[in-house]
């Protein structure tokens, strides 16, 4: 296997900053904070697109590569002939290409029956960059004038309260929870699932149930990380704060600010940073 | 919207037992440790395959739900009429379909067209129960014969050798780590990803373009959790012991077990849990 082009993913940029508000002991400051860059990679075998997947620039053929081998496309690296960026825009999207790498593989393209009939699309597949904000932004016109007010001190309680209704799972320590919790404070659903997009989806599908939609006036706290997905799944259901105990992505803080929404990461232990749509908090 | 069936989901287990052994400051016991579920959902709309996601069972029809809702399927929960388990088994495949969902929408079905072109094959989408532990067994004979050995003293070192090496991103508190360390110790390869799946496809991917597959001799270390995908993904690379920082889950340990794969989880400050293959670790 030879490379055409270089593997300019590993040369781009995998931290970014963004100035945030930082909060300790019930005070505010401003702060940069470094934030993990995440972008959409699409793989494409023989010029066709096979995959998209949410990923951090850098070593983009390794993981082209790896994928390819281990969702079963090729059972040798041999059967790649050369991976490669596409150069230039995309004719019909207008869009750089530097996000796609296609695979040329010897011989002709079979994928397997098993990867065909198991088609999924799930928003870290569906998502393109710049496109994919605009398709969100088509789903729903932003959270912006949502007038939700809440104060630090209370937001400071809600890790433990989401780790208190979670204490019959937190024994396994292999679940992501999520809480959706209404303007006067209270928790009105948790749930727990072992992948962290699964615990979104049932609160806002327990949301539906309820006939909430849109949870104007609720806030969301999930137990790890907010990539892109997180923050685009509580922006479709309208929620106009999600909160985090770990860090946010550099994606999901471009998506609440582009939408209003208000973004908060590190959530714990009496601090917490606020990424976007600071006006919602007071002291 | 009416509820056709119970939500038999949210009665059956999430939490599973499994006999370990449990190692602390170089000795080990038997022991019995909870394990997260994880199962395979797939999600039919109108009958038709729409997508499989890995998920812990319990609150299904809210997470077909959300699923439907957050990925632009209807924008409103009153387009779903009936939500229920299929009964009975696949006629084709044989196997029980209470782990699949189907949506019955008003109206004739449109999923958009923006879903139906980003289409992904993913190892967590591309899952089905029995069906799929059999898929990866014909991809893979297994590592039943891999004669590795390690210490238990080596291994309590790999945590920190793993987070001294993506010092450089550690400060962001957003990324994945995958691992690769050779027999003789050494980490071979260190990839970092906001996707944990992405970190280990790229070390992988490195591995192909080195010519190490299969990598019968080395140690994949994870600084997260394992759920199945993570250890398919192992291996299909052929890696014979998998350690994690955290958690692994009920599939991930059932597909270490019925393959020979030695895997570890909760390895940090000298201790550590042996979920299946304890005969690769000396005292």
């Amino acid at each position: 296997m030879s490379d055409r082009g270089s593997d300019r993913g590993s040369e781009r940029g995998r931290v970014s900053k963004a100035k945030i508000q930082r909060w300790q002991d019930g005070e505010s400051v401003r702060a940069w904070d470094r934030l993990v860059v995440e972008e959409p990679m699409e793989i494409r075998v023989g010029g066709e697109a096979f995959a998209v997947t949410m990923r951090t620039p850098g070593h983009d053929f390794e993981l082209a590569l790896g994928f390819a081998l281990s969702e079963g496309l090729v059972d040798d690296p041999k059967s790649v002939e050369t991976i490669r960026y596409c150069a230039g825009e995309d004719p019909e999207t207008g869009l750089n290409t530097y996000n796609v790498v296609d695979l040329q593989l010897r011989g002709p393209v079979l994928v397997p029956t098993d990867l065909k009939r198991h088609v999924s699309t799930t928003s870290s597949c569906g998502i393109c960059g710049t496109a994919s904000l605009e398709a969100v932004r088509k789903q729903c016109a932003g959270v912006h004038d949502d007038p939700l007010q809440v104060t630090a001190a209370w937001l400071a309680t809600l890790p433990t309260a989401l780790r208190d209704a979670q204490e019959v799972f937190a024994r396994t320590g292999g679940l992501h929870a999520a809480g959706l919790f209404s303007a006067d404070g209270r928790l009105q659903c948790l749930r727990e699932d072992v992948g962290r997009h699964n615990a979104v989806d049932k609160v806002v599908g327990w949301a539906a149930t309820q006939g909430l939609l849109p949870l104007r006036e609720h806030v969301l706290m999930v137990s790890g990380r907010v990539a892109f997905e997180i923050a685009q799944k509580a922006l479709i259901a309208g929620i106009p704060l999600v909160a985090a105990v770990s860090a946010p992505s550099s994606l999901a803080v471009d998506l609440a600010r582009e939408s209003g929404m208000t973004l908060i990461g590190f959530l714990r232990e009496g601090r917490m940073n606020v990424y976007s749509g600071e006006h919602r908090i007071t002291a």
